[in-house]
């Protein structure tokens, strides 16, 4: 059994924790958190300080780490790896690659293999770009979000004055989608590939043709785009948008093979729980992280250097003759 | 520059021929035949008889290997991985584990990497299927094929008494795709999954009732779908169904995260031409083999094997800082 410790619990530690139970090779050793131990109420998983973590170092195989990328992982990531091997879901792009350098020098100096930014993207959908590009080098990748919540955007809209809860949803232009797989464009503007679409509570006050305007016109965040706004009440916000977190999206390579031929590569997700699916990735990845480390393996990864025989609870002579 | 041969020269190898002229970090040393080589007329590669291959030993990092798996590849992957690298596209399923084992056994003993199956399916299909599961352990993963030309089928077709020519296309059925993706079922009949459609000519003499009957009825290669039977003329045929290879197919995983989310995986290919699709596959992982050389590797593998940074033409650290 593989020896896991789950690090922090908000939705992506609670998606871990469910995760575990699906897989039987992998046992939970303890949920670990800044939080008071006895205010944690988790599913089955028992709850420890984080001061406690290195106490537990011969139990754990693996610390799957569970914090937000803002503050929590630049600093959790680095450090535990010092004792342990880990995997995370570090997710702001552009600060990948010295997130990735400072891990390696860390888990290459204490003899632990690290995992970074696994999840769907960065994570399978980086995954599916590497391999549509290596085999139809001529062509155009695109990606596509949604349909699902963004929590920046909602965050936005909740910031304006007048506003007293919203949720905004990243909507693919499917029609875009169909014409890019046929080969009849070759790249989408930012309009043209998403809509994005806000349901909002207002406060007592407010009018709605401002908020509207405050939001349609918002830069960076909705300027760019055609932003549909709904306005609701609590209640069915709270009902209906906020029950669960679903997501998906896609990775769609269209390359020419000769001057003739035409292939379509498209990679798609759709989620009922972005959260779930995420944690469901990242117990695979800390698979792959202990095999690597057993085999002596030290330093950073990325899902570019995970062969996919390291992910899965079977043998490697089954999956040829099961599998391939 | 990464130095290849092709051996065999068929579709598949000149589809080789062709991916090879987009990849900037490869070149081709020549096609090796077991034909005249000046009765072979390639695109721009020299042609060599199959003997000569040893003679250029020196020249050839990897051969990828273009011939069929029935009679070919079982003799030949073994023989040429004696002294060669080598990447094959064994499709023949339920012989794969004793092929591995047998060019696993030589590539050990010669120093060598070949990896086998590559292609679709087997190959990228079979990656997903492990992906897929690996993240969703409780779920559900159906493949379709489709719309193509099946080469079995229409061979069969062709055998009938009465039949001049004909060509079959498997065609996924897309509502049972739909109610699958949903989870309103969690499997699907063989006639469920697939239809089949025949294109036939008929000699002058035959009957087309007699025909349609021997078709649809024909144990194991049609009597267990719905088979659709239209008759053309030659000509029809020869430029409506015979100027391009198309196929595709997907790989579809629904799996649970917990009682109340369900999510969905899928991977789907859209081919102009089966061929050179395989051969741009085969070529990537040519790259990979190369590479698990001269890190010392040797042995058998397969797409389960081979960490995806292996496969592109791209710096680690640009695939970190660009497509993770």
């Amino acid at each position: 059994m593989y020896k896991i410790a789950i690090v922090g619990y908000g939705n992506l530690g609670r998606g871990v924790e469910k995760a575990l139970e699906k897989n039987a090779d992998m046992s939970l050793v303890g949920i670990f958190t800044r939080r008071h131990p006895e205010t944690v109420e988790t599913l089955y998983g028992n709850v420890y300080k984080m001061e406690q973590l290195l106490d537990l170092k011969e139990a754990i195989d693996v610390c799957i780490l569970c914090g937000g990328s803002a503050t929590d992982l630049p600093e959790q990531t680095p450090d535990i790896t010092k004792h342990f091997n880990t995997v995370d879901s570090f997710d702001t792009h552009a600060l990948i690659p010295a997130h990735f350098d400072k891990v390696n020098q860390v888990a290459e100096e204490s003899g632990h293999v690290s995992i970074i930014s696994v999840g769907w993207d960065p994570g399978l959908f980086s995954l599916n770009r590497v391999l549509a590009e290596a085999i139809l080098p001529e062509g155009k990748t695109i990606t596509f979000w949604g349909k699902g919540v963004s929590q920046g955007h909602s965050d936005a809209i909740r910031r304006i004055d007048g506003v007293q809860d919203g949720i905004q949803y990243t909507i693919p232009n499917e029609t875009a989608m169909t014409s890019f797989k046929k080969g009849e464009v070759d790249s989408l503007s930012t309009r043209e590939k998403h809509t994005r679409e806000c349901f909002v509570v207002l406060d007592k006050e407010a009018n709605r043709e401002k908020v509207t305007e405050e939001i349609t016109s918002m830069p960076n965040y909705f300027d760019e785009y055609d932003t549909t706004v709904h306005f609701v009440t609590q209640e069915i916000l709270d009902n209906e948008h906020k029950q669960k977190m679903p997501h998906g999206g896609r990775v769609i390579r269209v390359g020419q093979t000769s001057e003739i031929n035409k292939e379509v590569i498209d990679f798609s997700l759709e989620l009922d729980s972005n959260p779930e699916f995420t944690a469901s990735v990242l117990v695979a990845y800390s698979r792959a992280c202990i095999r690597l480390f057993k085999e002596g393996q030290s330093g950073a990864r990325t899902v570019f250097d995970i062969a996919p025989k390291y992910l899965i609870n079977k043998e490697n002579s089954l999956l040829r003759s099961d599998m391939l």
